[in-house]
């Protein structure tokens, strides 16, 4: 494809290593939820702003934020200043010193976060920002269990993945980890066989309240869940149920735990998704968006309340990389950025008036959306057989050849897009130009005539 | 106290700064394994080799590399140049794809590691590394108990805790994690009774088997132990120790995990410090030393054997920011200038030359002292009360006056140290100057006067 791209990005010296990556690759380094044989990853050469290129020296729109962590995008210029900056200065240090930098991404950090959740511990990722929280609540409560929602991601490491609610959890469940799981609020294929809005929150919050009681209120210490799930498609809770969550997490004095890991810092539209609803949950987790994965960075924003409880009692917890000041800093200079360039107010403005209305009009016009639903730069399509029994067009926690002929369509078009089962995420950088998003909808719009080929009669 | 190097190193604008970092840390940060209300945390403007700078413009000769990580020193122009030119290059991408600097480490790595351990599976620190070892042995053996030794530090995530063997385990340890922990050979406090090296080694290893017999090797799918225990000691196996503790895991099917994340990356005198014993263990967790801490980085290396059972086999874990670019890029520096600068060498020659000898001596003249051990720039010093008795300084888990009396001795010799209970560890940077070693280790000498002055009469 595109020639000139070609010529003005990426050399044949950068294509020649690009070679050669790529087989050290595949001799040495095992992937992520991989079989590793049959794996054949794709090479990134090189990436800035919404683009990235191929092995082959091809230009690819990235809908797909990587794993929705670049919300600037690639290569910001003025977080790879920072970064550079601090690396000149100090790298590292241990996690039981004072360090500007980490001190700065603090206070940031709970300045943005709602209501008196003012004090933050910094993790290297989701994963142990969940795990660091869940434990958290524990001690807090004095109580062990946790209720979790099935159709959710956490993390990867055990406590993480045995909260996690999608099929990553499977393999990995064998030990008692005092987890325990509710159904969601999923409108479009309600657990509860509800048909409106308002039937959906009663009954989820029924059902919520019913496994509560029935699991013992006096032995849960924590409630989590992901202020809008992410990656099991970006279902918005409907109208009254985080505000439903927040009372009766509160009336049975369970801590709330925000899981913003992707739905936070401007993903969405707003800083935190849960401000959507204004609630202030007992906890946040974050990474990503936090310094968009530019170095590694997660954490978890406490309450007043819950810093308390460790005022005068260690926390038993910790890690070697906790508040890392390369990673702060990075950190610092995207929320600058993001404050500076309006990029959360852009996210709020492309998803009402760009992605949501032109993913719309392709549902009015394909038979095999069956859903589309989001919030700024956060979006996910569903696609069906058939729109009356809502089938799939792959099944729960797997692909089929009719969902990989549509991402092929796709990355033809040039994109590099976000799948995941029977959907497409379209969760681009939150500063990604019109004109770019617009080519990226065309070409989404363009991939569908694959899927309608697969609608049943 | 050295006026000069605050008027060199360290402005009064950066002491303003330090104070305001100072501020906001106890606002908005909240630490690792601390009660957070009395901790008063000491501030650090400036780093650089084997220096740094506290609060007041202080220097200070880090003998602690931090948490045993700046292997190569604070701010090395190498790895702080590879870390800005990758800044400028590709900070971030997603696992699944391929990128040279993840391709790079992954490739010096390997060939670092013993045997067959070919296959770098990429984490953020030290304690994911160890989640997802035993999550890749329990997967391949089919087997659910991990055992694990006393005396042990593994993280801070759940699993990770629940494999660790000291005291940071209490709080935490409630679930039923499939964890079984044995006694170690550690010879100054055996706790087999042994008077002699040939008997700990006999007396552990049996223990070890009865420990297998009896909890069913048949339900153990790993074994996790520390190449050498360091927070809880440094101590030495036993000559033949890690041998049989080879052949033991391999009798029984068991995965041997060799957990190198302190002691790993040139830290005792070799690459790796199971290199001491010529083994090759099936998974080796590394973090730390790997780039020196400069960005979050950890991972595991996976023998062939391992490998085969996840060719066809998805794994199931994994995390955004594995193989994280701008970590993998910091690693290949680090690996390219310890090997151009001989640091691994050169740590074998300050243990065997400089450290060894003088902790030796200082055990000759202290009678606080009741016993010195360790390799390369990992050394420990264990303070009794009382020789015979062995009575230590602070009690296991804790600490005491007399013990805060010798580490403020160190620290008003201008020394940032490691101590743990009643142990203060020599672990320098590999590089240190043997100028700044020898001042390092007089220090050291003064602060013992200190501990001699609480030995029983
Ligand atoms: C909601 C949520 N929580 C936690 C995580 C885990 O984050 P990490 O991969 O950094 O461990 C993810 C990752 O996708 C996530 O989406
Ligand atoms: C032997 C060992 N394993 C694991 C860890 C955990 O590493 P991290 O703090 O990066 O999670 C440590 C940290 O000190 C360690 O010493």
């Amino acid at each position: 494809m595109t020639t000139e791209a070609t010529t003005a990005a990426v050399s044949a010296q950068d294509i020649a290593d690009g070679v050669r990556a790529h087989e050290l690759d595949r001799e040495h380094v095992f992937h992520s939820w991989q079989a590793q044989g049959p794996f054949t990853p794709m090479t990134i050469l090189k990436a800035e702003g919404s683009y990235v290129w191929d092995g082959e020296g091809n230009k690819l729109l990235d809908l797909s934020s990587q794993l929705v962590n670049t919300n600037i995008g690639h290569q910001h210029p003025k977080v790879v200043a920072a970064i550079q900056e601090q690396a000149g200065k100090l790298c590292t240090i241990a996690p039981q010193h004072v360090n500007d930098a980490r001190s700065e991404a603090a206070r940031l950090i709970a300045e943005l976060t709602p209501g008196d959740l003012n004090h933050v511990f910094f993790t290297n990722g989701g994963a142990d920002a969940v795990e660091h929280a869940i434990r958290m609540a524990r001690l807090h409560t004095g109580k062990h269990k946790v209720l979790a929602a099935y159709r959710s991601y956490h993390g990867g490491t055990q406590l993480a993945v045995n909260v996690t609610g999608d099929p990553r959890r499977f393999a990995n469940d064998h030990s008692d980890s005092g987890v325990v799981h509710f159904m969601p609020a999923y409108g479009y294929r309600s657990y509860f066989a509800s048909t409106t809005e308002a039937e959906e929150t009663e009954r989820a919050l029924r059902h919520l309240e019913d496994m509560i009681v029935l699991e013992g209120a006096s032995n849960i210490g924590a409630l989590i869940l992901e202020s809008i799930p992410g990656t099991a498609g970006i279902y918005m809770p409907p109208a009254g149920y985080m505000a439903g969550v927040r009372e009766l997490t509160r009336k049975y004095g369970i801590v709330f735990i925000a899981d913003e890991v992707m739905a936070g810092f401007g993903r969405s539209g707003k800083w935190f998704s849960i401000n959507h609803w204004d609630i202030t949950p007992d906890l946040i987790t974050f990474a990503k968006g936090v310094n968009s994965g530019y170095v590694p960075l997660g954490g978890v924003a406490i309450s007043d309340a819950i810093f308390e409880t460790f005022r005068d009692r260690a926390y038993p917890g910790g890690l070697t990389y906790s508040g890392h000041p390369l990673a702060c800093a990075a950190a610092v200079a995207t929320i600058e950025a993001m404050k500076e360039e309006g990029m959360v107010e852009n996210s709020a403005r492309l998803g009402e008036d760009i992605i949501g209305p032109a993913l719309r009009a392709m549902a009015a016009k394909h038979p095999s959306v069956g859903d589309v639903r989001g919030a700024g730069c956060f979006w996910a399509v569903e696609l069906v057989k058939n729109r009356e029994t809502r089938e799939p067009l792959a099944p729960y926690g797997g692909s089929s050849p009719e969902m990989n002929q549509v991402v092929g369509a796709l990355k033809a078009e040039g994109i590099l897009p976000f799948a995941n089962f029977n959907r497409i995420h379209v969760v681009p950088a939150l500063n990604i130009s019109d004109e770019d998003l617009l080519t990226g909808l065309a070409a989404l719009d363009k991939a569908l005539d694959v899927a309608d080929g697969f609608v049943e009669a």
